[in-house]
């Protein structure tokens, strides 16, 4: 008789999104004069800009002709689009990083939810606390969790790095010795980014205890202050000890698309073995390449008009994240985030937990948010808004939330 | 210090496609004039037809404007597919399947490789011997399959059905339980397919001891015998015993777009366990939808103008096959397959091995095909051919196997 893997029956509730969706959802038909604003799941709603639509239209009438039509995409990427990722994302910012260290894929989530498989079973991994609930979620899958205590909301093998108001959101190195550690920059859910030197601490730490970086840098296109950087690899070392997720879900409004890719340096290894050949094969055997119009979409997000585009939608969602920033503010809250990252992380109204604000927001101001708990304990007593609604509907979010 | 997942180097050599990849790209940098016919890989050449080219434009010009944008699209896919897909997929042909219990993905592949996670560590898998790559690695890299024995071709841990001319090409049940018994039909890649008769016998087999038939019907759209099911839920039963992946590939092209899907009937369980809910999990965490203009092409897949366009491709392809089918008859090969499948079988020349037949035929009549031994031992001394290139080269190719 056939058994199912234990460890997904450990796993607490249903994913974080979903039971927002349902209880949106229950309360939208409960209630259906009530028109609901939606600053809670990290999603886009600007349109694609022109340059990547036209991108898209011509890649379709190829795939329309014989002469012009893909089949199947090579496993790691078109070399066209790795290429320019390479020069543009990386070699442009003195990262020295080739077209063959780039994996494109159908996003970050994919990715950084897969990443794990290639690591050994008894790898220890490390997160930040309040964190992205991928990362646990997808480890805990695989049974490199323990057991989940569900009065504390923690994993028993599993390194938490509180991120709170006391640190400034910033996780310090763990006593214990991870394997695998998490790091989100600039940061979903708290809104906060390292700076060069915070990161060359991680960096250094990695590659003197042996452990991997895995960087999820989804909200890179976000980043304001010179002191950030764009990638892990901009630090001396990380070649060594770091593995970067970028996607173009948000600097290219791509959540609807599908398009990310992972970089993996060939100077990863554990003993003589490189990484890099292990995700290659996984990539080959379970991934079948991601659209070539997608690809050739991808291509417009580096041209110069495709970039002169999107730099004022990356703009445009960081006027709203102002907007939310100095609302909140002005209405009492204490307010953190939104400066280099699409994300404003604020404490709760009058001590309230997550979830009663979650619920007390939805009925009073018709606003739905992100309870700080739903990404690990640390974050009980917060709460998360995003800067990706349109103009008007932030704006008036933010009055509803100063009327009540 | 991290360590890697072990059970990766392992695994014999690279992915078969891969390697065929490397050789005939050698070999056409060393011979450049040489025109190479590619009749290897399962890939698809002609273009996506009309009613699809249509529907995706109207999809990107959906996505460049902000009233019909769409973001994340639902985990499990969109309901206006879904529901089109139960209803003409299943429901029109008597299965029992509802629009819930279909997950739309990035494609086949993908879920081929990815649906063990979600059972036990100590399942035992049954794969047909020749086997497409996916089932047997992807199990492998979850531990499941014990050792490689790289003298005989197989793994300690893996009950092996052998498929022969002997048998014609049927799987028989094996002596051993497993746990998960990956059935493909039609056939990739011996080009057979089961009628339901006996696959009513696996239906009652998996029932009786308890294990699940993983049934890949990725080439269902070659049938032509009116005995071989469409689908495995044809076949009373199949509900609590099966899990059937479906694949836009070759039906309608979509090699080069990704997508496919995935039913999980609610009845298949373990204990009070549903497989869905598990699979539903997976989904949610590890994935994030395939794009909104994916699923609106595969909308045209169902229309009336769409269903004209893509039979005429069927049969396009079909005719291939029987140009290849009749070409090495009358060639003096034996042949199989090719009548429900796109894939011709063939014995090698003069008891070639299947890798010694590859190099020859590469090189006397630049034709590429896929050695049968890198689909198991079985498929040792046989080889592949695919009905995917276009009538011209298709006959080309058969006329030059015909002239050495």
């Amino acid at each position: 008789m056939f058994r199912v893997n234990d460890n997904y029956l450990k796993l607490p509730g249903s994913y974080l999104f979903s039971t927002i969706g349902k209880k949106v959802s229950a309360y939208a038909q409960a209630n259906p004069d009530k028109k609901i604003i939606r600053l809670g799941i990290g999603d886009v709603t600007q349109p694609l800009v022109p340059a990547i639509v036209e991108a898209m239209h011509e890649a379709v009438d190829e795939m329309g002709r014989a002469e012009t039509f893909h089949g199947y995409a090579p496993d790691q990427g078109y070399g066209f689009l790795r290429e320019e990722i390479a020069k543009k994302d990386y070699q442009a910012r003195g990262c020295s990083i080739s077209a063959d260290e780039i994996f494109v894929s159908d996003g970050a989530k994919s990715d950084c939810g897969n990443i794990q498989e290639i690591f050994s079973q008894d790898c220890r991994i490390a997160v930040c606390d309040p964190v992205y609930p991928v990362y646990v979620d997808s480890n805990a899958m695989a049974g490199r969790c323990g057991e989940y205590d569900r009065t504390r909301g923690l994993w028993s093998n599993v390194i938490y790095m509180p991120c709170t108001a006391e640190n400034g959101f910033a996780p310090q190195l763990p006593d214990q010795r991870p394997d695998l550690i998490y790091l989100c920059v600039p940061n979903n859910p708290t809104g906060t980014a390292l700076t060069r030197g915070q990161l060359k601490t991680w960096v250094d730490f990695a590659n003197e205890i042996g452990a991997v970086i895995l960087y999820d840098a989804a909200y890179e296109a976000y980043i304001a202050d010179d002191e950030v950087p764009h990638s892990i690899f901009e630090i001396e070392g990380a070649r060594t000890c770091a593995i970067e997720f970028r996607s173009f879900s948000k600097n290219a409004g791509f959540t609807g698309v599908r398009l990310g890719f992972t970089v993996v340096p060939k100077d990863l290894k554990s003993g003589d073995t490189a990484v890099h050949g292990l995700w290659a094969r996984r990539h080959g055997t379970k991934f079948n390449g991601a659209p070539y119009l997608v690809q050739k979409a991808a291509m417009a997000v580096y041209s110069d008009q495709g970039r002169a585009q999107l730099k004022e939608q990356v703009a445009y969602y960081m006027n709203n994240a102002r907007v939310i920033y100095e609302g909140l503010k002005s209405a009492g809250y204490s307010v953190y985030g939104g400066v280099n990252a699409p994300y404003i992380w604020m404490k709760t109204h009058q001590g309230m937990t997550s979830w009663e604000f979650f619920d007390w927001l939805l009925e009073r101001a018709n606003v739905v948010g992100t309870p700080g708990s739903g990404f690990g304990p640390s974050g009980e007593g917060y709460f998360r808004l995003t800067a990706f609604g349109t103009y008007e509907s932030t704006v008036e979010a933010m009055e509803r939330i100063a009327g009540i």
